[in-house]
């Protein structure tokens, strides 16, 4: 870094995105990406007469993306935010609600962002301990009185939270802004939406990188009270205004549009899910019961990192994070029935070493 | 907004974008893009191939675009930055250089964003009146200690600074950042970065939104020291690795590599900008000389702002300024010759009018 840098910012440690080595082609169920390819219809959408308007600014209010997500989820376009990827919505709310004179509770097992954020914007914040379960001590999550962020289901944990520890959670922060980062919720998990016509405080981050397929095309969104989504336009409008580029805003129109190929998508991840669980606990493993995109799972006779070493000489990509509590674990995104083929495979060659 | 925002940002005063008004169809030249369509090779690249792995993740490191950017101004990956446009380089670098603790030297015309990230990141800005002939005091930017943010050329003012000048106001900075901005460098102005040997404190940021026309996709460069290029990578990676999309990033790379196109719309540009002003001048305006893609004008007779609403009832979009000494210019890009006859036509009735 250089000499310029302001002092404070020396001390950041920013987040570390899950590796994407070159060194050969891998299998690749580290990032929790989708195995299908977006809907059928954005790739009818973004054609050559959508590429040949790029010389013009996209609509920097977002308005028929908007107006698509609010009528999906039953809302007006006054509840939707929208922005590059669930990471700047959530960088966004930090921003917005937290500082170094009001904080922010974060659990210590979750998506790794929020402690950077926090690092970032000055913020210490309290960070609470899951059980050993890796369920989340609701009771810890009340009356914080600054800024409540919580990822339900949790990731890399692959738990979902119960309806009524979300409300009460909710119900018990009347004075500070309740973060639920839904990044996953289309998995498996009941999403907290009915809240918002109650809550105020409620604000809810969702991501086209999961269920809808479109990791590449950053885009996520938040659904709030239209007062929470104008304080996030007031950064957004304060940072950069047009930040959903063309072709993102017509993929995100028509994936949203095509129902039947999200539900499709859906089911088909949840099959391999139940498979991939049945399988890997077949050979020993301890696997949570996921409500995500991707399985916590604790192999037989060795620690997470030992597996995710093994797995990788084998050229299938787990993510092994270097948490205390987490060393017996790897999280591994359900892939497509051949991806998940190739890891069970992997997998059953390292235990049949283990056993010579 | 809330009341759960953060008290010091209620005082936020968001930058406004131009207006996109739906009321009508116009003739929009208030924002400064690109009268022509992106390269044929962007086109060609982002095809159902490119659109159907958006599921997947882009590259967070961006290392193709960062190179193809490199090789173009025979430089090394290690000297580039991408951002969604230069507006999110523009904000890291604020966010990274300038805070209460350090200020930031900005002239009172230019950019309108420099003081909303002051604002933004507890700035206390060094606001610098340009001289009466909208030209830069040079002088007064020099030994300031703390960051310099300046467009070359100048929005919107249209002018450009003297390649001496430049370098005076870097050289006399040595312990703190010039930030140049050179979105509108390729229409005229001479870039200052044949410095960028020399100067380990300069920060060159560059835009694809207006000569490489591709606004709508959102990309935006900084060209700097390694030192400088990892602060900003610090900035992103605290804030969203996976900054810029799949398309985008092929549509850089092709947009950047058809040199011949580039050139060919930037001397269209260039073309049209002569005849306009020639034009307007002849109709009695006074226009600055541009080394841009806008022309800063002043309509004989009337103010800028009567000017701004006359064509804007006939459907021609201009930009005007609401600030004190440019109450009698408007800011009109430079866009196709149909776009331009129709303001010369529209100017012509206004001004005949006013003969009655």
């Amino acid at each position: 870094m250089s000499k310029y840098l302001l002092p404070r910012l020396n001390a950041l440690d920013p987040y570390v995105p899950g590796e994407q080595p070159q060194d050969r082609r891998y299998i690749k169920l580290n990032t929790n990406e989708s195995p299908f390819a977006p809907s059928p219809r954005v790739l009818a959408a973004l054609d050559t007469e959508a590429v040949g308007r790029m010389n013009l600014y996209p609509d920097p209010i977002a308005r028929v993306l908007r107006e698509t997500i609010a009528t999906e989820y039953g809302l007006t376009p006054d509840n939707v935010f929208v922005g590059n990827g669930s990471d700047e919505v959530l960088g966004f709310a930090f921003m917005a609600y937290a500082d170094e004179t009001r904080g922010a509770t974060i659990p210590d097992v979750s998506y790794g962002f929020y402690r950077v954020y926090a690092q970032l914007y000055r913020v210490t914040p309290t960070i609470v301990p899951l059980n050993a379960d890796f369920t989340l001590p609701v009771e810890r999550f009340l009356a914080q009185h600054q800024l409540v962020a919580i990822a339900n289901p949790n990731a890399p944990t692959s738990l979902a939270l119960a309806y009524g520890d979300v409300e009460r959670i909710v119900a018990g922060n009347p004075d500070s802004i309740v973060l639920m980062d839904e990044a996953y919720i289309d998995f498996g998990g009941e999403t907290c939406l009915p809240l918002l016509a109650q809550y105020p405080n409620l604000l809810i981050v969702r991501t086209y990188s999961k269920s809808r397929s479109l990791a590449g095309g950053r885009l996520g969104y938040a659904l709030a009270s239209p007062a929470i989504i104008e304080d996030l336009n007031r950064i957004k409008n304060s940072f950069h205004p047009y930040n959903i580029n063309t072709l993102t805003m017509l993929a995100g129109i028509e994936a949203m549009r095509d129902r039947p190929y999200f539900k499709a998508c859906v089911q088909g991840i949840q099959a391999e899910r139940a498979r991939s669980t049945q399988a890997l606990r077949a050979l020993g493993f301890t696997v949570l019961d996921s409500a995500a995109n991707f399985l916590f799972a604790s192999p037989p006779g060795m620690d997470g990192r030992t597996y995710y070493e093994k797995l990788k000489a084998r050229g299938v990509l787990v993510r092994f994070l270097s948490q205390p509590t987490l060393e017996n674990y790897v999280r591994i995104t359900v892939g497509s029935p051949e991806q998940m083929r190739a890891l069970l495979d992997a997998t059953a060659q390292i235990l049949g070493e283990g056993n010579l």
